[in-house]
Order: structure tokens, then C-alpha cells, then sequence
């Protein structure tokens, strides 16, 4: 859509040539970035060497229905939490059948915060065969500089997990495992 | 992510408030576009009034897995096809319970075009409960390029319709039906 910022753009890449060299699939799920984590990605040429696809869970009804997020752990922890980014990550992992899984929920703003989840926080998961880890951010730019820093926290993540997952995977080959 | 263009911002503007007024939500489903129609929608403050969601799907698995794709239609016609768009469409208005669905499936480039499907050629489908139409475009631009004018045609093909929606839902509002 014009431009992806440069760092998104070599981020991107970098996870690109990384994943493709590891024989590592990534798939993405979507809350507060709406999309932008799959944009980056798919900006690169050739990125449908390693990116399946993802889902754009804006509803609630999409992160239960679609994602199989629990109902109740939307209910008991909300839509902004690190227990539904987790949820986020591996749902869109094992239903897209992919290597790794990201997923990123929070308050882009500017409506929609409140004092216990205020504008700017966002949590992003990472899933793999191993588990999830998830991070938490609080930005503090508009909506269009936190679903930036969004999608480069989102990125950086998935870079390190595919770095890890490869040498897990050089690992095992070389000790035939 | 930095910018969407001023002509994508103003059609994503124009459907949120025609969309808004009308009662209508939409989802998206995206190959090519690889999330460029979503992230265009969101990046509006408010989206989240009328967008529920959508799925980018670039492998076929996850066009026949999560949208619900026929594999004899994939196989049939191939993906980048007048009827994969127009099941992309109908499938994600049906999965995310929607009262319009788009579907984008094309050869951004610069690679994986064939003398039957060039690079740039690109179809657009919009589904609502009244049934689908499809666009076909045939882009020369860059892969940049191609993206934004794929992006600029679905945005347009669901304004177009979100405005024949609404008058007929007038309509019947009007004559009690």
C-alpha cells in the first residue's frame, strides 16, 4: 500500500530468508494490527515460501469462532490480555498448520482504552512446537505509530523464535533425532 | 505501518461511514492483497464499528481449510480464478457472519505469473446475501503497485455495493418488508 517503513521492510526480509533457509512456516493472527503484520510480510517478494496465511480477528466472535480462542477465557481475561494473544498464536498455528504462530491483541486508540487497559497496550505471542511466550508492550504514539511499533514488535518476535526453532532444528538433524 | 495512500484512506473512510449508517459489516479474504485490504481498513479509527475480520489466505490449504474453498474449484480453475474469488467472498461473509464479503485472488508478482495467469492479473468478488460479482484487472505495474491497486478495486467494489445495500435495505425499511 505504498510504503512499508524500512525497518518493517528489512525485518521482513530478514524473517523471510531466515524461515525459508530453516524450512520454517509462519502464519499470523491479528487483533489490533489488523492486518499489518500479514502486509509486511507479504510485501516481500517470494514471501509465499514460508507465509500461509493468517486471520484478522477484529470480533471477539472471529477470535472464538475462527481462532478457537475459549469463550471463557475471553470472558474472564478480556480480548486485551496475554492470555488471549497466547490463545491468538496457537490457534492460528494449529489451524493453519503452521511452524510458528504469532498472534498481537491491544488498544491501537484512539477510542476503546480504559484505566485498566489504556491506549497503547498490546500483547504479542509467539507459538511454536515448544509452547508460547508472549511479550507486553505500552506504546505511547496514535494509532498509526502504535500499530507500526505493533508490527515491528510482532516481527522482531517471530525473528527470534525462527532463529531458536532453526537451531533446534540443526540440533536435531545433527544428532539424527 | 507508516502510510497508507490518501486515495486508499479516503474509500476506507467513504465505506466505514456508508457502512456505519447502514448497519452493514464486512470481512475481508485476501490473497494477493496479503492483508493490504484489512490493514486499509483498520488503519481507520473506528473500524472495529463495522469490520469484523478477515483471513489472508496465500496457501491453498488455508482457501479451502478456513474459507471453505471447494478443492474441485481450486483444481478446476486454479487459484487465481473468477470462481476461487467468488468463493473466497462468499465463504468469508458465511464463516464470519457478515453482511459483506470481499475476495481478492491475483499474481502480485514479480514471480509465479504464467502465460495464462500473467503477473497482474487479479480478481475481485464481492459477496452479499443477494448473491456475488466479480471484477477482472489485469495490472502493469510493480508488485507495490499491483498490491495498491488491488487494494483501491476491493475497497471500491465494496463501496459500490455497501451503497446498493443500504438503499435496499431502505427500501425495505420503507415498505415494511
Amino acid at each position: 500500500m505504498g510504503s512499508v517503513s524500512p525497518s518493517l521492510k528489512e525485518l521482513a526480509a530478514r524473517l523471510q530468508d531466515d524461515c525459508v533457509a530453516a524450512g520454517l512456516t509462519v502464519a499470523t493472527a491479528e487483533s489490533c494490527t489488523g492486518g499489518a503484520v500479514a502486509h509486511a510480510i507479504t510485501s516481500q517478494p517470494g514471501s509465499s515460501r514460508y507465509y500461509l496465511g493468517g486471520v484478522v480477528s477484529y470480533s471477539n466472535a472471529v477470535k472464538s469462532g475462527v481462532l478457537g480462542v475459549p469463550a471463557d477465557v475471553l470472558a474472564v481475561h478480556g480480548a486485551v490480555s496475554a492470555q488471549v494473544a497466547i490463545a491468538m498464536a496457537t490457534g492460528v498455528r494449529e489451524r493453519l498448520v503452521s511452524d510458528l504462530g504469532v498472534g498481537v491483541t491491544g488498544v491501537a486508540g484512539p477510542d476503546g482504552g480504559s484505566d485498566d487497559k489504556p491506549v497503547g497496550l498490546v500483547y504479542v505471542a509467539v507459538s511454536d512446537a515448544s509452547g508460547a511466550d508472549v511479550r507486553r508492550f505500552h506504546w505511547t504514539g496514535d494509532r498509526r505509530d502504535n500499530i507500526r511499533d505493533s508490527t515491528a514488535a510482532a516481527l522482531t518476535f517471530l525473528v527470534e523464535r525462527a532463529a531458536a526453532a532453526a537451531g533446534a532444528v540443526h540440533a536435531s538433524r545433527a544428532t539424527g533425532r
